[in-house]
């Protein structure tokens, strides 16, 4: 059967732990299905960083480029800024591999309950669609009269008509194969520069949609909208920044940050994509083996899927959601006793 | 007694219909403790802008800068774009006056229910210290190769060494007046320039504060932690757009978008405040009666107390709460029949 590279990079903190268990889930359907999935395993890491002064070495990006597709952990450690970690290895793949559309399916799972009082799955079924190569998140900037009184920093967002028609157009595709309702996130009363823009090319590319259902919502409003009415909610498309907040929103109504995953995907087929789960490295429960792995076994399935492989991708699906249901192997996180390991033995052995 | 100077700005749609209500209490209450209110309309609205093309005349700051305080409505009306709306008038007016705190309190009020599942009125009780005068609200900026394949917007945000120091020494000092914390929103991760800024004052600015305990997080994680743990919150400081999102989502979180109050201070006293309630001007509803004052009335207790009328802003709050508990006089989005002004005329009796 076929075989698909994969490059792992497990990180710093939890990432570590549950990269193990998703890749058991991983290799068990894809062994069902008749393909195999050869890994490569990756130290990239704050850890890394500390040893060597970089996260990953200055052929990384070459590196990645031969893999069909990368499996990320998370990466962060304290004493490790930030802006290092992050701009070191996260941010600059997205980037170098056109890795435009950030999707983060957002559901509530089996055995989870929402922390909005009353409200079903159905109601809380959602997809964010984020803009994940430009916007806000920008290197241009700096900082002026540094120690003195009159000091200022400067941010610059950039937006430009080719990364805005292509992650709005994205988002209108995949309304189209469900609910055919797109929402865009905007703030073009406090923004007055690249939020306009934004909406302009929202509505040129709305018009090409006609069977669509096409509104827009003040982030701000958006955000209220999510906690006090999020069932009219389904295809989110929203800037860099505006993405970011609303998706880890939109995980925490529906009580899941630790089991919500993430893709950063290029359409395209030309570079690689990235998996990941959306919560971060948790130094503080790191190593312990009880980190819930769900987040980044679901990001598995995304990986699956978008490797071609559906019914393997359903089948790891159907397997998490079992163990849910059942609600006897649970991490401290969901209410249980039981292991990082364990959790993942469970959705292995439901498959 | 003395005699305060308010500017009464009731704007468009529902602003006009509960700006009415609000004074009503608010002469109540002057007239109770001893005082009273001058009050002086203006007309300035979209209405305005779609006859004379300008939302107010181009003295218009020079004349609110004769009083003492200025009680906004709402403005915003279909058809009239929101950035010349909102430029043409608020936002001008936060800048001039320097009213650079944007105060919102946050509290879960009797007769409402929460919107989170099993949270008490205690753990929701939070305020937020929005920067009201720069960031993310920018003028600069502006449209590259318009019309062409390589298009594109640049945005600017601005943040000042003035500006960050004076809004985060204001949230300390409000801490230390209720519960002693202080979180900030960060997204350092991403926006390398202007976030890493504001972080560095403000610890810098937490050093001066030993008592008070500091801490700070992302706008994604916190947005979630409004929804999954809002009880360890209290003053939460954020800038322009951060706070904008933000407060949205806590006035949701507690139920009460229709009944938030928002103060636009200038705290040195140089140039009038501004109070107004946090949500739109509603066209839907408009002109029905049917509006909820209760946001405006608390924008009025706000303005009351800014003017040292501290007891007879308690009274208005103790009226409000008092109705609000009975709740035999309920607007449409409380779940009764009332009129806006029989909710307004239910809090005057109660005074
Ligand atoms: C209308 C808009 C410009 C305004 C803002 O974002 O400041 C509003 O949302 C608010 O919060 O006062
Ligand atoms: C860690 C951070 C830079 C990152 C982001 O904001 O993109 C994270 O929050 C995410 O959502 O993937």
């Amino acid at each position: 059967g076929t075989s698909y590279r994969i490059a792992s990079i497990p990180g710093d903190g939890i990432g570590v732990d549950v990269t193990v268990e998703a890749r058991k889930v991983l290799d068990r359907a894809a062994a069902s299905h008749g393909f195999s999935l050869s890994w490569k395993e990756f130290d990239w890491s704050c850890e890394r960083y500390t040893k060597t002064g970089s996260m990953m070495p200055d052929d990384g990006i070459e590196q990645l480029s031969r893999f069909d597709g990368i499996f990320l952990g998370a990466v962060g450690f304290p004493g490790v800024p930030d802006h290092v970690s992050l701009w070191g290895l996260l941010i600059p793949v997205r980037r170098a591999f056109t890795q435009y559309v950030n999707l983060r399916p957002v559901r509530l799972l089996p055995g989870t309950t929402s922390a909005l009082a009353g409200r079903s799955a159905e109601e809380l079924e959602m997809v964010i669609v984020r803009e994940n190569s430009e916007g806000e998140y920008s290197e241009i900037g700096g900082r002026h009269n540094r120690g003195l009184e009159n000091e200022f920093v400067l941010q610059e967002s950039v937006f430009t008509r080719v990364g805005v028609e292509r992650i709005i157009r994205y988002a209108f595709e995949l309304a189209k194969t469900r609910t055919g309702r797109v929402c865009s996130a905007t703030k073009s009363n406090g923004l007055i520069h690249s939020m306009p823009f934004w909406d302009e090319i929202f509505f040129e590319i709305a018009s090409e949609y006609p069977d669509v259902h096409a509104e827009q919502c003040h982030v701000d409003a958006l955000a209220a909208r999510m906690v006090q009415a999020p069932d009219r909610l389904d295809v989110v498309v929203a800037s860099n920044l505006f993405g970011d907040i609303l998706s880890d929103l939109a995980a925490a109504v529906t009580g899941g940050l630790g089991m919500a995953p993430s893709g950063n995907i290029n359409p395209t087929g030309e570079f690689p994509s990235m998996f990941e789960a959306v919560h971060g490295s948790a130094p503080d429960i790191a190593g312990q083996g009880i980190a819930n792995p769900v987040a980044q076994i679901l990001a598995g399935a995304m990986l699956l899927d978008h490797l071609g492989e559906t019914a393997a991708a359903q089948d790891v699906h159907a397997a998490v959601e079992k163990v849910l249901e059942e609600g006897t192997v649970q991490t401290p996180d969901l209410g249980g006793e039981s292991t990082t390991a364990e959790l993942g033995s469970a959705v292995v052995a439901a498959l």
